[in-house]
């Protein structure tokens, strides 16, 4: 498996980019190959003094750097990256990824751009509508999946009950889940209350347009403080919505975390090892469990990572992208579709 | 100060309501009365068996059980409670307030009823439009109001722009914050990114709207995992993603919650002491500084509680009005908006 990688996406770029490519490298003797987009001077100063490769240079021989003079800041405007950043890290990571010289691509860059261009470079399945950003929320029994978090601020109720069929698309098509993939898909729409009729008219509508879908199981509303606790497989919402609900998870574990570190060197205690142990969970659950959303509905496999995603996070977007392309996403998604 | 209980309202009913009353009861000998509203017979008997009466009969003289035959359902839609459920507990406690006979009203019931009901019974302050719920975030140095959190579903940004106006007359009339409010309160307006434009057309035209307004402080967009720890007073939004960014943030804590008792139960570890305080501080958060928010913008003070919260969570909100009328909210909001 060869990866593409947007090394300039992200408040930290190449700093979380470098050593998070060479983790994996590290941690997957399997993959074959990283390709590095971006200006080549700068990746490869950054790899000449990252820990991993002066711990083992070998690690540079499965490293493909392939130069990209611009790069797509936050602030740019999805309707004019195509026109104005032609050379951009983003779209040549792409642009491999279209041509399958790569299998997956990860950006954790400007978010609007990601999915215009990696629907105008890689395509989008048969029937697809639109492309939506799913995450996957860290339940404690199972994975729940959230879409969309972020590439449809406005949606209809025939768009988020396309979110749902491809939701459980991709529940089936996640080979860790066996047991559960035989079962139809438990589905809920994010709102604002449980009863029937709780939300806005989008909502009742796609509402309706689940419920007669027998090609899953909906099971009605669901209220954002059950997310992370609900046993359903797929929730569906509008992007805007969705995004703020992804986010406000991530930043109350952030919040968390601070306030367990303020509290205890207050008291000068030192962290007990099992705080330190939750304290590490709270990180991992932070960095990784709620990065890494695939953007579905696209004929190839491509991992949006957070913005401000540092090393550990970006390295958890790669994991998600070599797990996606392993369980052939695309290949089921075509058929699930259907 | 007297106050009117809503008793039937809310998932847990008399059960929350009765012992968050006596807590009160006890801990404010200042508050001259609590009114309970519902079923006279269910409530003498849940107050005949409360651990809290059998230690403190004298507690009883301070209540005033006053008989409601109906209540209003979690399902009950607001267009028709007013004509459907005229003797329902909410609607007299309500009344109560209206006519002065107590000081506040507290009610864990439907959300849309109760805002429905309030605006009918009380009246709104004059220029107001739209009622909206305003929760007070637990930021780790200074409290941020977020509004609205599920009065309104679908928002102008003329509304989220008188929004942000109420939130700023909130921050000015907490008596708490003396150093605060001799500033321009700040105000941010909820989106999906930071940068200038990013989210809906609504939120965009919110901004240029706040941004003219030289009473208020407009410092620009938040993402929802930075609304615990930004310096921000107020956050502006609808009341969809509203309600779902605050729910976000309280199961999130439940969650972090759970996921600690798990890892130490699984190890039958004891509950180090530090991590009982983190446990008991976790349990505060979610219980309380989630919850009791006010219904902004009435001429009489009306907090509405979570319709999950048990009795230290109602508790929580009854505190909260007890609060807001002693910073005599509604005489500085009317002079505030003016």
């Amino acid at each position: 498996m060869k990866i593409a990688i947007d090394a300039m996406g992200g408040d930290c770029g190449l700093a979380a980019t470098i050593p998070a490519s060479l983790s994996i490298l590290k941690a997957h003797p399997r993959i074959a190959q990283i390709q590095l987009f971006g200006p080549e001077e700068a990746i490869n100063n950054a790899l000449h003094t990252a820990d991993l490769m002066l711990a083992d240079p070998s690690l540079r021989e499965r490293l493909c750097v392939r130069h990209a003079e611009a790069q797509i800041n936050m602030a740019d405007k999805p309707s004019s990256v195509l026109r104005e950043r032609r050379e951009s890290s983003m779209l040549l990571a792409l642009r491999a990824l279209a041509v399958e010289e790569v299998d997956a691509c990860v950006s954790s860059g400007n978010t609007g751009a990601l999915v215009a261009l990696a629907r105008h470079s890689c395509g989008v399945l048969d029937g697809v509508r639109s492309v939506a950003i799913c995450a996957q929320l860290p339940n404690l029994d199972h994975p729940t999946y959230l879409l969309d978090v972020g590439a449809n601020v406005d949606c209809t109720a025939d768009q988020l009950h396309q979110f749902a069929r491809m939701g459980c698309a991709l529940v089936k098509s996640n080979h860790f889940q066996s047991t559960r993939s035989e079962l139809k898909p438990r589905v809920r729409a994010l709102s604002i209350g449980i009863e029937s009729g709780k939300g806005n008219q989008t909502v009742t509508e796609a509402v309706a347009l689940c419920s007669a879908d027998h090609s899953m199981n909906f099971v009605g509303l669901i209220e954002a403080n059950q997310l992370l606790m609900d046993d359903c497989d797929v929730v569906i919402c509008d992007g805007f919505s969705g995004n703020i609900a992804l986010k406000a998870c991530e930043g109350t574990a952030e919040y968390i975390r601070r306030f367990i570190h303020q509290s205890s060197s207050k008291d000068q205690l030192p962290l007990s090892e099992s705080e330190q142990r939750s304290d590490r969970l709270l990180q991992v659950m932070q960095a990784s469990a709620f990065n890494g959303a695939v953007l579905l509905g696209l004929k190839r496999t491509v991992v949006k990572s957070h913005g401000g995603s540092d090393a550990i996070g970006f390295q958890a977007a790669i994991e998600k992208a070599i797990m996606l392309e392993q369980g052939e996403l695309t290949e089921k998604m075509i058929r699930q579709l259907k």
